[in-house]
């Protein structure tokens, strides 16, 4: 492929930065809300590279340009960038500065750092101001250098906003407010500055559309103790819409205006915010004299522990979307000795496209909560594969299809993954398989004394695996939204601290997910999903007692599993299971489908 | 009891204070070397107080005494200080400020706040002038008051110092001084202040008997890149032993020259020490304009993983204490339909003296490694039971006696508790050990990925008992030194952080004890330990696996155990167990010690 436009626009980046006097320029992959996900608006660093990685930076300079990405990416980033001038760094490398030590060695005294201060987080900017302390360095915060070269950059989202009525979620926006404001005045903070997007969806009980599967409006709040300030594009909300925030004194403003509103705050007041997802653009209009507030957003925690309506809820999307996915695996085994899988001709956008269909049909159905992944074969041992026209195969035979999908219900989020044998499998296979099934069976059956985070449970997934010397490369489990991002913090489940964090305390109403996997390079993939509700179980002399309800309701492939490499308590787990799937899920089936799940589930003694 | 006496003392101390312009006096039960176990020379706190348990600050005002300890001492220390005019401070209720935040109450402007810097950890003191920093406050910092009220105050200790030839612990004074002096040159600091006593034990090879049961030797040292200055009572080392260290050019100085030598280190030079377990009285010797290098002992880390001939000798050591321990089981098991024990003649101290007998016959063995708990009945709830002649109860028939014993041994250091059954048992009591057991085993028989600490592992001791809705209230291990201290970071079993720390990457060659428990109050408490050795298993392209050795080779109580409620992996850890305890002990038993511990450990099936 011919990088000519990649090479053309670093060229005419370099003649900006000789034009404005700087000599260094970050570009990363952040939006101005440090999501997780980005609109195309916000795809700076791929527009400049063509690496569309989903983690990635770039530092340019006159005579140096590299792209910093992690070890999931190294493949991918050699190809992309060949032939763009970009040199591709590979973080965590022992010879590979961090970007902050980067610009320590290329920057002299006197010379100028430049970025587009509202995809820097906080946090990351006072990073770089550090290793950059022992030098006289100039910053030009403000900068969109990319926006400038950028010609048919895509519109700026701009979806409706819509409310979420308060009986699906439990409570209502003044309830949230309150508990907002009881956090920001024992902080001592007169105003708390909030601009993670899916925390302002959940306080405000409003969904839009401006990311892609995650359903949160670009916007950013500012709440003082009698009003709030909601800073969004107006055109994108309704007069019904804005008459209701109102009714609970949020005010709208265009969502610029928060950068003037900061630089005007008063003297000697208070502000709080969270580092780790306020931009330092908004950090760099206080005013002098404001005191700021770092603080985790309290918002994060709050939206993780559901209430009783979202848990209610939430079961009930997991019926809507076990029906979905049973009849999908039900569809596949039915295709198994088919001609039509024979010549090739089940692909995984076949059964992506089936699996979107059959969603489709169920109440309260409104998108995908992420890009679905159906990977045949090889393709399920790599982890992030991201399926396109371009990469589809036909599923493959005496092999596995690892489907890792959900959907956005009214009732709530769900995200299940399900591995299905395809044709008969050797006992290796089935071993690997039963071995993943067994450590999410343990997982979803713990029982731990209140106080414990995901660390200390971790264990209980891996240990089949760790007992064959197998494991998988990621995390167990990862929190999510309701009605909301599939990825929302603070819980996790995982063995080792990410970014320093080891996971919040499992608290009653967490939803949390259990995906134990395994991964052989080049030949399959195995990854074995539900989401799991934190409850409170007994409270003895001894103390609470915690335990996990199972949300997802589809079975697991029968075909795939060795029962004598189960324990009877594993067998038992298996069989419970199997039982509430078979009577949740079949009311919704066809006389066919039935017949089939109650063999499918059938007790395994 | 009169508590004239304390009364008296107190008024003493407010004398001297008032002499001196202090307004408020703190003392805590620490040594100068912040160790966990203190000679009876450091014992201020109980002498001014008479409250003795391991854990309690004084601070004292002219109106105002209080004793701060937390949970485990509010029963006896409300006992302890009634009469004295002391208050009690349950340290973790919602009422009660911590220290520093009691001392911003009440001391004022201009006032003063007094301590003996010496037994002031370095880390303590920053919080504590941290939480005064509002006000002008004054420091003394070098007064001892009650050693100047204390007249029968006991000598300062000087045992004899001995070493620890090379052969038992497989490196060297000049190997151990190489790696702290490449860390010290990795830190950029010409020397290293180090006051942590087992640490110097570990470094030089040396051994004393400074403090009951943990060998070591009253000392600092400063480590040089040429040489190194070891400061102790010159009186304990023999013409020999300072020989031996001159021949690694480490040289002896007096214990107190260490605060003058700090106050005439040169300008510009530069300190490596732990602040945490450096008191601050060295800290403030030190003139300004050296720069201090705060950093973790790197010692701690160096000792916790044990050398190749140190894990042999380990082996041996628990060998001899095993057959110890084994024969004073098989003993008690004799006395249980004794008409001895019906009369109540086997109390908890003619045990305690019988298996002191029985270690002292054993080969290699120096010392008890802690006081030795063996607690009858009831007094096996009271999880720091302090036995005593004044406690001294018989045995108690059906139930249990829980020993927790150890022993120091020329090839190292053990550390186990054995429960064992006196008569029948009632279902509920064997339901009891018999969880406790397969937390045991489970925890023994873990393997795991490098990389994980104590915090991930802790879950498959507990969940026997979680699962009943039962807990201990302790961390399930600690690291344990080679003929050192019982106690020794960094490496930990427990769920939940302990001052921050999560525990250390648990390491090959590292020693942990493996010890769940159960206790009801009033009723019996139950405890299973065995030390467990890190090592390394198999190395798969999924990463280093790692596995415990169980070190400690004494039967578990076989009449206490309910097959039924074990699983068949749990039975078959337990068979496998008992076999090598059989295989390994009985060459040392008497013919009727081998029949009996034949039948206590036949396979259970």
């Amino acid at each position: 492929m011919d990088k000519t436009i990649y090479r053309n626009r670093l060229s005419a980046l370099r003649r900006l930065m000789a034009d404005k006097g700087i000599d260094a320029y970050l570009i990363v992959s952040d939006d101005d809300h440090a999501s997780e996900y980005v609109g195309d608006y916000f795809k700076c660093r791929e527009f400049l590279s063509g690496f569309d990685g989903s983690a990635g930076s770039l530092v340019i300079t006159q005579t140096e340009a590299g792209l910093w990405t992690d070890g999931r990416y190294f493949l991918q980033a050699r190809e992309q960038l060949g032939g763009t001038g970009i040199t591709l760094q590979k973080m965590g490398e022992p010879d590979v500065p961090a970007i902050p030590a980067y610009l320590a060695s290329v920057l002299q005294d006197g010379q100028c750092l430049g970025y587009d201060g509202r995809t820097i987080r906080a946090g990351y900017a006072a990073e770089i101001e550090a290793a950059l302390a022992g030098k006289q360095i100039r910053y030009v915060q403000t900068e969109d250098l990319v926006g400038q070269i950028w010609k048919d950059r895509p519109p700026f989202p701009e979806h409706p906003v819509w409310i979420l009525p308060d009986s699906y979620v439990g409570r209502s926006r003044a309830e949230k407010l309150a508990m907002v404001r009881k956090q920001m005045a024992q902080a001592g903070a007169e105003r708390y500055l909030l601009a993670s997007l899916d925390d302002i969806a959940w306080l405000y009980n409003i969904r839009g559309n401006d990311i892609a599967y995650n359903p949160v409006v670009l916007s950013y709040t500012i709440i003082e103790q009698e009003q709030a300030i909601l800073y969004g594009t107006l055109s994108a909300f309704s007069d019904e819409v804005r008459k209701q925030l109102e009714a609970d004194s949020i005010l709208l403003r265009p969502y610029l205006q928060v950068y003037e509103d900061l630089k005007i705050l008063p003297a000697e007041s208070s502000v709080m915010l969270d580092p780790s997802t306020s931009n330092v653009a908004l950090l760099s209009c206080i005013p002098e004299g404001v005191k700021v507030i770092r603080q985790t957003n309290p918002t994060t925690l709050f939206k993780a522990v559901k209430m009783p309506e979202e848990m209610e809820n939430e079961r009930k999307a997991h019926v809507q979307d076990g029906v979905a996915v049973t009849k999908l695996i039900y569809w596949l085994k039915q295709m198994q000795d088919s001609q039509e899988l024979k010549e090739g001709k089940i692909t995984e956008q076949v059964v992506r496209k089936k699996l979107e269909a059959l969603r489709k049909e169920r109440e309260g159905y409104l998108d995908q909560s992420f890009a679905p992944i159906i990977a045949a074969g090889a393709h399920g041992a790599i982890v992030h594969y991201e399926p396109t026209e371009a990469t589809d195969i036909p599923l493959v035979e005496h092999s596995f299809v690892l489907m890792d999908t959900g959907g956005q219900y009214w009732q709530g989020t769900t995200d299940i993954t399900r591995t299905v044998s395809i044709g008969t499998l050797t006992d290796t296979q089935k071993a690997h398989y039963t071995a993943v099934l067994r450590g999410n069976l343990n997982l979803g059956a713990a029982r731990f004394k209140h106080g414990c985070t995901g660390m200390n449970l971790d264990v209980l997934a891996r240990t089949p695996l760790w007992e064959l010397g197998l494991d998988y490369n990621h995390g167990t489990g990862h929190g999510v939204g309701y009605l909301l991002n599939v990825h929302e913090g603070p819980n996790a489940i995982r063995f080792k601290e990410a970014g320093g964090k080891a996971g919040a305390v499992l608290e009653e109403g967490m939803i949390t997910s259990n995906e134990p996997g395994l991964y052989l390079e080049g030949q399959y993939g195995i990854r074995v999903e539900n989401l799991v509700l934190c409850k409170k179980a007994e409270q003895t002399e001894y103390g609470q007692f915690m335990e996990f309800e199972t949300l997802t309701m589809v079975p697991h492939d029968r075909a795939a599993i060795l029962p004598e490499q189960m324990s009877k308590r594993e067998l038992a787990l298996l069989n419970a299971y199997h039982k509430t799937v078979y009577e949740t899920i079949s009311p919704y089936l066809t006389e066919e489908e039935r017949k089939w799940l109650k063999e499918e589930t059938r007790e395994i003694v």
